[in-house]
């Protein structure tokens, strides 16, 4: 089975946003082994629709087509759609009880555009969009599917992980496929590619590896295809098992975890708490920490010292050791992680401290330098790093840092 | 003139990148008054771009190919081209010595993989690439025109600068394009819809109107095209005029300004200061006005007091009020804007207490409840309302919702 995506919206086509939802489709659909043939992006207008629709079928057996299901008149992909499986919309009554149930919550009435979110085609199956108002839409015609999602990347990811992957497996009955992603931080791309080599070049030829950068990590993908049969899950976890002799302090976890999932988990595991002191990361770390359910069982919380009276007044640091080092430095850093950590009482803290730019920069301290400093009942660490220019990419850096300078020591001083 | 857009790459249908090339291209040549028709991804194959190339041609004049110019074997667009256009491979003699000359600042020989780089069909204008080793190349046929760009974002970038955006401007005599784009807040797209009905149906037929949702916000984006000399700036201008008069408190900035960015700029107009207290929001709220540039400037910092215990001491909230209405209620999220305002000696605070979930939400406060309290020197204003059942959107509605209260009452405090 082969797939094209397609994506609907003026809005791509005049540059103003980047479709990331074919990225985050076509990923997924060759994990569970159909590939992706051609992605094409087109305008709101109901030829260009049918037109793709046909091109598509000549060559695919799949068409997911994202955006244009909104309330407004400029969303035509519904009434498209209909015309071109040649149903008849009619309301289907449990998508307009809980598009009714999301308005109720929200404390507005329900009006005449939101009522026609609810009309479907009598011809498709109707995908459940919990995280929003337009379902999805499932179609099949002369053993063909097409699938009609929201553009709203988090509620067609939505849609895409609880309806149509699941059904998309079911069809794909005689294929076996593997995949293992090892999560490492720490090494780049390059470094982490010389230090593989050996390892690489000695993987049987029904194991691919593909590098996966991010701004802060490098996830290294193994995936097998093969015959039903063939036992290719052994074979895939023979070789991470070799992986994580080669380098087994930069991997941090598998699959889609987070360094803050990681460390989630050994702070839980060790019955231990955690508090953060940051000023150039303005709040990040806890950001990240706290998007995990459940934090609050071991984050006690933070203080975002970005002033130095914050600093000295909040987390009792001695504003003469600022005035003597300068608020980025050694001593300031290991301060605010010991005062952070005394205030909210809690066994871990980190606490970070640099100039994140564009402003603020000297020649002994350009934009990029960054104190990280870890405090446990055990130990204060503290180390300088050199990031970027750029502010965007400090921030997020320093923050991945610290959370992995957190985890290393939470296994050093638990194991 | 009409363009359509193709880039070549099985890294694009892997979804290993994101295809953010289109987007640059298709706004920029938009700027130029060029509409793009349609954006595909195809794979480094040989048959798919010859025939994606006939199909762009049936309905466009320009051509744009991004991709498969590197010096590898699956690179194979520059030879695609030489043979759809009947040309022959030839050294150009200015590439030779460009690649010769990067190759010799880095200390590094010419390999013949390098040297291919600098063969180019002798039937196209070559375009140079100041920032990279493959060249663009320019060909036209029987009226039309395709250019092929190197995939690497800023190289293409380059040579859409100095080369091709200068040329085809110079064909285009004879049209205009403006846009305007407005950022609201506050009003779920049906209900902006509704209120625009009226300002929509008047609007010149010139110019036409897109929704742009996002999690956070709304875009309305004007675009008018027409003729040279139709003074179509003033025409949308006009319309932008009516709109404020509609929904002038939903408007926070136009172009791609943030809500935290108009904050900045409304604090430093005022010369005010700002902290904030969160709780749900885990330091998201300081983790984005902190992600403007010169935010030292207003932003003092904050508490997330994640723990009732932070709220407690750091924050001076009395823990009977806590004990009596709970964590989540009007009092506390009160208490907290005033006790950050107070400790960190601000002029503004913002403060937030929620029930994020997945966990921890009761009947009478469901998961998606969360309190938002802006205190100012003059008054101290708070509101309850009910996001959804998701962790991830919760944390991000509330803090865009806290983030546009502040900014409504520096309106109003300070004009």
């Amino acid at each position: 089975m082969i797939a094209e995506l397609i994506t609907i919206g003026d809005e791509i086509l005049i540059g103003q946003i980047v479709d990331t939802n074919s990225a985050w489709i076509a990923e997924n659909l060759n994990l569970i082994g159909i590939p992706v043939n051609r992605i094409v992006s087109i305008s709101d207008s109901k030829s260009a629709i049918q037109k793709s629709i046909d091109e598509a079928f000549i060559n695919s057996d799949i068409v997911i087509i994202t955006g244009g299901l909104g309330p407004t008149n400029d969303d035509i992909t519904k009434s498209t759609l209909n015309e071109y499986f040649k149903g008849n919309l009619a309301i289907h009554q449990p998508t307009l009880e809980h598009v009714s149930t999301i308005f109720k919550s929200r404390g507005l009435g329900l009006t005449e555009l939101n009522r026609k979110q609810a009309e479907v085609p009598d011809c498709c199956v109707v995908l459940q969009n919990k995280l929003g108002t337009a379902p999805g839409m499932w179609f099949e015609n002369e053993g063909k599917i097409l699938i009609s999602l929201p553009g709203v990347p988090f509620e067609m990811a939505g849609l895409m992980k609880n309806e149509v992957l699941p059904r998309l497996s079911k069809l794909i009955t005689n294929q076996v496929v593997v995949h293992r992603t090892i999560q490492t931080f720490g090494l780049p791309e390059s470094y982490l590619a010389e230090k593989l080599t050996n390892w690489e070049n000695q993987l049987p030829k029904q194991v691919k590896l593909a590098y996966l950068p991010s701004p802060t990590s490098i996830r290294l993908r193994l995936s097998a295809y093969g015959a039903k049969g063939a036992n290719l899950f052994d074979l895939v976890e023979g070789e991470v098992k070799k992986l994580y002799q080669v380098i087994p302090s930069y991997i941090y976890g598998e699959g889609e975890v987070s360094l803050q999932e990681v460390i989630g988990r050994l702070l839980k595991l060790n019955n231990a708490s955690l508090s953060t002191a940051e000023s150039c990361t303005g709040g990040a770390i806890a950001h990240l920490i706290t998007q995990v359910p459940g934090s609050s069982e071991y984050f006690k919380g933070s203080v975002v010292a970005y002033s130095n009276t914050v600093k000295e007044e909040l987390l009792g640091v001695n504003p003469d050791i600022i005035k003597k080092n300068g608020a980025v430095s050694k001593s300031v850093v290991e301060a605010m992680a010991k005062g952070v950590k005394e205030k909210l009482k809690t066994d871990y803290a980190i606490a970070v401290s640099g100039i994140a730019g564009p402003d603020g920069g000297t020649v002994e301290k350009p934009v990029g330098t960054v104190w990280i400093a870890i405090a446990s009942n055990k130990s204060l660490f503290s180390k300088e790093i050199r990031f970027t220019s750029d502010r965007t990419q400090n921030i997020i850096r320093s923050t991945a840092t610290a959370l992995n300078m957190l985890r290393l020591i939470l296994i050093d001083e638990n194991i």
